[in-house]
């Protein structure tokens, strides 16, 4: 027996057209490339994702066609979530940061037909172009409705074509499990692996994310400016784009523009008050407002995602009034976990609030998360057990696309290791491959890696496994000594050993000049371990022979 | 091309999966019929609940079969939402308030196999019971695991079952569309009309009703202690036998003590902050507040709903401290509106603040609603024009139990005449069938109603439409006064004239005793309409003779 409830399918674009009733002049502003502002509102963006909707269909697009994106968090950019899916086609939201050769590999296995780029990607695009084999034609995204001189074929004014367009299209309705948008995750290794977010799961995720319970500083929507620092190719912009018009928020969008100055400047000019970005990027932030003697009196929360947020960093935007809500999440699984504190911790003294603050968000409803041992058991969820983290629900990937499927289990392998408590928080201990597996325990890398930037001489440091022939593997702390500071491996031994437990002290410690990165700024750990591969002896330690296992930068 | 998500349906079940997972220990406070108190947490509930999906089970019910519940507010009857439906089943909420000759019709059209009831209303049950062909048995609903003596045939212990039963029973998954709740809307005439709730519609309702901008007081969920004094048989409580569990919070029910005295005792034992009540409800506690000497100070907002509520009431709730938040909504489409204050709002001035507290609520997303003339045109969102309100989405009613569809156009037809405002707020007019048409316009009878009652020799008021040979219709206002109260027609109708815009004043008043009601407490209109058919002339005017038409209680 079924309910008798409307069959109304779940589509991103209701969501717009919710925004352009019942909020229609609630602003949408946005830094143009020129670092000029773009102001207009709700009920004007679905006019012209309409238009953009029509445009498409006349460029002889059909439905599950995908088009990409190679753009950054400009007003035009978020109309494509709108008029690109809202035809039933897909937005493939391209990474630019990628590496070349990446890039090429995934708009060929995505298949692109057209790409929308903006004068920023432009060059980027133009030495792309050669190698595509799938795309027929660029949309140049521009505030204006000229060309620019290019070598790329086939080439339109986005806003010549909206232009060319009438506003009355009506968008046609499909299922909800339809694709809606495409990107690919920041793996550097392997085949390229798309996340396909259906409609359904981005409307749902939105749901989830707007629930009282997330962030713990969402008032009645319109009372909220919203600004995703994440940017809008990695998951979503973090859901934004579409979590700002369903709860009626004002959305600022900084562009291009990352600089911690530009971005102070758009928070304390549009009155921002929730904004989303990774650590690095608040660190920039706090680092600026400390330099220029400035706060921003508007901005009442910072979520935070990505990796972990550094304690420093925490107790900086905390004592600037900015509540810090840290939020476990991935590509793969957006949108789940909730970062308000959890049951019980207003009540706690400030310094053990804090050391909930430090966990990774707590459980919300729609996103199931589990630990389990190497043999794929269920752990409990006691606070103590470590095990591999596994997500479950609506808006959890089932596979790549194009890919065999991966979560034969009914689980998603996250990758993470981690402990979760009895209250639903969340507390991730490392990477599954970085782990350091000792003597049938687990080493958290990251743990080590924490304690070891505590020390003021330390800028970055990696943790890896190297073998060893009883504890089958052991530490190895690989650490960039700040400009001109000095420290002794026993220094930082000395240092290390109140913060971490004995038997987790690394067997060695190596000064290197810098670690290798990945495209997104993560430390290359495969290839640290390619350099430092055998026993903890057998290695060449780069250090400055005059001062023995020690540096001077 | 379909996206790649996991395919997880949504479960009512799933929520108190969630609770009993991260909210382990929050609590669910009963009082019992008796007027203790019964309190234990999210995790034993779970466990409670599986046992009953076990039982039911054995009893040989299966897929879609249903099973009613004749009972009040109390902790077993929250365990059938889950037990009941979370085995496939379909839980039919009866309302015990009804008369007993519309309980044998809804049990028959339902066909429920299985009746839950309690102490308070095994007498009805034994009234039914005759009368009934589709019942196979009564589950007995007691904190013992008894029986009472009963002329009732095959009555079994519910907490006998229970115990019978082991608690490792896994829920069957099926989809998501499947008929979760039965519910019958309280009209008195006609058909029967069986709005058959989805698991999905009511997750989905759940989720929009947990959104921040709901009603501007929900913080994260385990700060809060909801309290639903709606009655769990009205549209599920108002779903907070869902969103309690879903957002952590506290879950208190009043049981079948729906006294002001026992509800103030609860609401300050608990410390409870939301809860949900019909104006009615909530004048019998501002005015118990006011004799006693009372203040609820942990309680921060009030969810009304059911009718509009008068402004006197809202000025005293407000007054406490206590928010008002103002929510359209009906058993065919509860949950898709928002009581929190519109944009701009909060900068207004108090009074013209308390024009906006007096709507009933803002659009919220997943629930379209348009206002349409006559002849089904939608009319603008302008805050003047005055059309038949439509709603559409996916938790509103496409249809009846066992009816035919009533949605031909794609929308819900709420019988209710309403303007929409720009800014997304809703102003309910009247219902459709009890306006009044005066020479080709409007007039609200609602608005005189309200407009009446402010008189202080007014207890209730009731206006209708008669007939008038030029007019077509001209209001009649029928009332009754407060004990010892004495009034004149002219004195009310120089009351009104302020009020009101002079073309409404009612071409006559009549006072009586009694006004006739439903039994949910609404005035009976086809009856009053049925006394007082023909002209304003025409019909005997009971008034004290001596008097004039004016009238001594």
């Amino acid at each position: 027996m079924l309910g008798l409830m409307m069959d109304t399918p779940l589509l991103t674009t209701d969501i717009l057209r919710y925004a352009a009733t019942a909020h229609g002049q609630t602003q949408i502003v946005s830094r143009n490339l020129d670092g000029s502002i773009h102001r207009y509102c709700y009920s004007a963006a679905l006019e012209r994702c309409l238009r953009l909707s029509a445009a498409l269909k006349s460029l002889g697009l059909s439905k599950g066609d995908r088009v990409g994106s190679l753009a950054w968090n400009t007003h035009h950019h978020f109309e494509l979530f709108y008029g690109v899916s809202g035809q039933g086609l897909v937005l493939h939201t391209i990474n630019p940061r990628l590496f070349e050769e990446t890039l090429v590999k995934i708009i060929d296995h995505a298949e692109d037909q057209w790409i929308c780029i903006d004068a920023a990607t432009l060059t980027l695009a133009q030495s792309l172009a050669p190698h595509l084999t799938s795309v027929k034609g660029w949309l140049f995204m521009d505030p204006d409705d000229g060309l620019p001189e290019t070598s790329l074929a086939n080439v339109i004014s986005y806003e010549g074509l909206l232009k060319s367009q009438r506003a009355d299209h009506e968008w046609p309705t499909f299922d909800e499990r339809s694709a809606s948008v495409l990107c690919y995750t920041s793996g550097t290794t392997g085949d390229p692996k798309g996340v396909v977010y259906s409609h359904r799961s981005i409307v749902l995720a939105s749901l989830f994310m707007s629930m009282a319970d997330t962030v713990g500083v969402f008032r009645p929507g319109h009372r909220e400016a919203a600004m995703p620092i994440a940017p809008l190719f990695h998951a979503n912009g973090w859901m934004m784009p579409f979590t700002a018009p369903m709860n009626g928020q004002k959305l600022v969008l900084p562009g291009r523009n990352f600089e911690p100055e530009r971005l102070c400047e758009l928070i304390r000019q549009e009155n921002v008050t929730v904004a989303a970005a990774v650590p690095t990027v608040w660190f920039g932030i706090v680092n600026y407002l400390a330099s220029a003697g400035l706060e921003l009196p508007s901005l009442r929360a910072a979520m935070v995602a990505g990796t972990k947020a550094p304690r420093p960093l925490i107790e900086d935007l905390e004592r600037r009034g900015i509540s810090v809500g840290q939020v476990w999440g991935m590509t793969e699984a957006p949108g789940g976990v909730r970062g308000t504190p959890a049951p019980g911790v207003a009540e706690l003294p400030p310094d053990q609030q804090f050391l909930h603050k430090m966990r990774q968000g707590r459980m919300g409803f729609g996103t199931e998360l589990r630990i389990v041992d190497d043999d794929g058991t269920a752990l409990p969820h006691d606070g103590l057990s470590v095990g591999h983290l596994q997500a479950r629900g609506p808006i959890v990937a089932a596979g790549y696309y194009r890919l065999e499927s991966s979560t034969a289990s009914g689980w998603l392998s996250t990758g993470d290791v981690a402990r979760l408590h009895s209250d639903g928080t969340i507390e991730i201990v490392d990477r599954s491959k970085d782990v350091i597996k000792s003597g049938g325990e687990w080493i958290s890398s990251q743990a080590i890696e924490a304690a070891a930037v505590e020390h003021p001489a330390v800028l970055h440091a990696a943790v890896i496994a190297i073998a060893h022939p009883r504890w089958q593997e052991r530490p190895l702390l690989v650490a960039v000594l700040k400009p001109g500071a000095v420290v002794t491996e026993q220094e930082m031994l000395d240092h290390l050993s109140p913060l971490i437990p004995k038997w987790w002290m690394p067997d060695k410690l190596v000064f290197v000049d810098s670690l290798p990165m990945t495209a997104s700024g993560k430390v290359r750990k495969t290839e640290l371990r390619k350099t430092f591969a055998g026993d903890a002896d057998s290695f060449v330690v780069q250090s400055d022979p005059e001062l023995g296992n020690q540096r001077r930068a």
